[in-house]
């Protein structure tokens, strides 16, 4: 790989996983700087065109990152499409690099099919920066929810959290996973048997645990997985995995409430939990657009 | 309710019937000093971020909004996403609620279900400005056509409105009746008789009558309600309600001809009738963006 | 026709057979200078609204106009709906007359049914930019597939350019032939025998002929053509017409391959020709960008 090959992987994000301590905080504390910045546009990136390119649904992390582009000053382009499982790898390849030809300074990409995105970023000259990948990483998302555990509690050191759901198929579970260990917090699991990840270094502990933790964490059910069987009804799941009203009133009053959203409300999580003065749930949302900002800014700036 | 509270509310628009005349006219004045601006681009929104929201499709609205927004120089965010009956009302507050901690400073929104966007005025602390609600009403609609109107007419007061078509299920209409009434014009609609809103304070008149009006406002016929039997076969409405050329030429020299559009050629008007030179169907839709602009700077300047 | 439209019909871009040798040349030539612009955004349409209005779906072509505006300073508004063919002429006018309305300064379109863009170019008061008319023209892929073999062998005339593939609906195979000609090359088509366009002047060569050129120039196959028997099966075709690398090993060193994408890849063209040295197909695509810039800075500057 040339020394400039390295330099743009250096500027790329495709997860938590790969990244030290240090590079973690300077993204959290630049966030900080520009979630206290008084100004709404700053334009940091104003001959930058940066691409949103989603190869699977999301109107929500893409405005997050739109918000994120335009606070910066940066020219934003959007380009959506699903992508049947038939086309898969190449065709996200070729729209790729056909944007990259069209003079792109970097990309935002979100994506399915496991193992493409690593692949674009050995072909690849521009900096990408994973907003979804498959089963594997989400890793703004993981760096929104930590720099929200930290704001609340000043440091995430021996912290717990419980992250419970569908982790077999969460990449919000493994981005959180990756970058709470790097700082010393115990990160837990709560799962149907099923629905576990035996190969990720994390105890599995019964709800009744789960709920003393510090952060209490729920992953989004995927409905589809219902009808299959995996997860069986949404009730039953409920009963068992969901953060009901009286649950909820068990967890300590210093914890705090996390999910990712969009949520199921009244399967995992009930609805009065949902703005209940512990949840850091719309806050999350509020704090993805400086932590997106610190990630673009660094690809690019 | 706080002041500030209020304040966000004043600056919301989610209908014609609860603004007094004198804010109407407000409006009104604005939109005729932005028509009158020569220049293209008055960046007095600059730092703004406004969302366009649309749980229901319209290019057409969305677009107005957008040209106007961008004239004025906000920072420019689009959602559109289909909102099914079964999500409904949750679906949309929970989207609305992330859009407002990403930091919109207003919403345009446009959506189906009745009683939703008075409920999201309750709980969204940004100024929304109603794009089209449900049957209820769509007031930037109202506003363009009565600007439209004054316009031609220089006032309103003593003109005789008829609309035409299917009113029980109109929000133009109901904008219209609201609006035009405050100013002392007359009011008459012409229905099928399923297609009647009872509640609703004007009087039904003929199709001969209607064609002796000041202005003749025709409705979009929605197909999906002629199969089903609500409004006949189109040929058979076109026959009874439609404004065919020989009945356009049968009204008044001074009178003028309106549609909310988008229209069905051959359905409730004649081709030859849209660019006739009393129709004012392309200048209503000129008329959108300074009234837009209007409201939008009302929301947020 | 008053003399303002005449000077609009000038400014717009419908095809390249009504354009001189000269205005072309001029196109490309203001390509070149933004090519070898270092500013990436030069803001000389900073005031004007250009509306991409893609009526048949075209997320790159969209896109790589979108660059372009944006790299212009423009402001860009994106309207797409795919239009059935029921709808066909008169919403797309009534769309685009709407757009007009609203006060956009110029409008890139993209239809499929034959003749509706002409008609347009009567009816419409600002300047259109064809980016995809039915099997008509794609004056822009043309401009942008010139470019980039004058770049390459500095001047046209007397190259030999053979056009592979479905030339009967190709709307590429049209645009590179007029304009071709125009400068003295040879242009050759190679095509099944059903798929040939008898009324273009240009003869047919066999595949091993067209391997000689020194522009071997694939076309798209239109896989929904192949089940209809058309073109016979995939397999069939690329033995047949397809850029296998055991052919494209046979071409002239000095010759290059073109593909005006997307590519299906082992169809018409092998994934290993793509990338190879004498290939130009991502380069046509950078060369895009600047040609467009060229195009809508006529339309408006």
């Amino acid at each position: 790989m040339t020394m400039n090959a390295t330099a743009v992987k250096q500027r790329s994000l495709f997860g938590l996983k790969d990244l030290s301590q240090e590079e973690i905080t300077s993204i959290l504390d630049r966030a900080a700087y520009w979630e206290a910045s008084s100004n709404k546009l700053n334009p940091v990136l104003h001959e930058k065109f940066v691409a949103n390119m989603f190869f699977e649904n999301s109107t929500r992390t893409r405005f997050s990152f739109e918000v994120a582009e335009k606070r910066l000053g940066a020219q934003v382009l959007n380009f959506s499409a699903a992508v049947s499982s038939v086309q898969k790898g190449e065709s996200i390849y070729d729209t790729v690099r056909t944007l990259e030809s069209m003079g792109i300074d970097a990309g935002i990409i979100r994506l399915k099919p496991n193992g493409v995105l690593a692949e674009l970023g050995e072909k690849i000259k521009v900096p990408l920066i994973n907003a979804g990948d498959g089963n594997n990483e989400h890793p703004t998302q993981g760096l929104l929810d930590i720099y929200t555990m930290r704001k609340h509690f000043g440091a995430l050191k021996g912290l717990t959290v419980t992250i419970i759901g569908d982790v077999l198929h969460s990449r919000v579970a493994r981005s959180n996973l990756y970058a709470l260990q790097k700082f010393g917090a115990n990160v837990q699991f709560c799962s149907p048997d099923n629905l576990r990840a035996p190969e990720l270094n994390a105890p599995y502990v019964s709800m009744e645990e789960a709920l003393r933790s510090d952060v209490v964490m729920m992953l989004r059910v995927q409905l589809e997985r219902h009808e299959g069987g995996m997860m069986g009804p949404a009730e039953a799941y409920r009963e068992q995995f969901g953060l009901t009203e009286e649950r909820a009133a068990t967890i300590a009053p210093h914890a705090i409430i996390m999910h990712p959203a969009p949520i199921n409300r009244g399967v995992e999580i009930d609805d009065a939990v949902i703005e209940s003065p512990q949840s850091r749930i719309f806050p999350q949302m509020e704090n993805g657009v400086p932590i997106r900002m610190a990630v673009i800014e660094r690809a690019l700036a």
